[in-house]
């Protein structure tokens, strides 16, 4: 086997899919470590991203792989897949092209809990109507 | 309303539960952005966790509050807690004691796909058995 394919073996041997065959992934960008969103991979998408190096999702909505980027532009680069003590859960970091949400914020997580209400705390940095048209 | 009852109205109001009536719940180191670990949060546990400012987790085994530290003594305090744009996942800014890895790791994605296989990245600071007895 390629070293490719032992990786893929390796990993997908490791972790335990839930009832859906799915696992939530969490995209850290890998230098500044700010955590830019969850979506969740089957085997398929782990398999992919660790060949392509490209991140690729399992849209539960759409049903289907989400090559993240492929609608908006905004692509993920693998840097290293991780995996947690259980198998269950990923941590991806990435190289994150443009922005992550498709609200066109650089993060999903953008809203935080202060001062009795629920604040917005960082401001699109691009029109989503650009990002999709 | 106290504030503290109106933040944990605010947050329980944007929060979409999943069928089982729980989010997951990433833990993040607030200073230095390490991912720690990733468990599940109900109703409850949310608002438990915003009223102590002590991280409060469902356990999905145990089928109950899990109050993190509460047998390892490795509790986690929380800084802020942030919700992504669809409000189906929390992202917990937290100060860690200690480790958060059950393992004695300091996080839980000690393992990476590195050449081939995965190598552990990290090693247990504390022994499991003098956290757990």
């Amino acid at each position: 086997m390629t070293q490719d394919a032992t990786t893929i073996d390796s990993v997908l041997d490791a972790l335990c899919f839930d009832a859906n065959g799915l696992v939530p992934a969490i995209a850290q960008q890998h230098d500044t470590g700010e955590v830019l969103m969850m979506a969740w991979m089957n085997r398929e998408s782990v398999a992919e991203t660790l060949l392509t190096r490209r991140v690729c999702y399992f849209s539960r909505s759409r049903g289907k792989l989400w090559r993240k980027g492929e609608s908006s532009g905004q692509a993920q680069h693998l840097v290293e897949l991780r995996l947690d003590c259980d198998g269950d859960t990923l941590l991806v970091l990435v190289n994150q092209e443009g922005v992550a949400c498709h609200t066109g914020r650089r993060s999903c997580f953008y809203r935080a809990a202060r001062d009795g209400a629920l604040e917005e705390i960082a401001a699109p940095l691009v029109d989503p109507k650009a990002l999709y048209g």
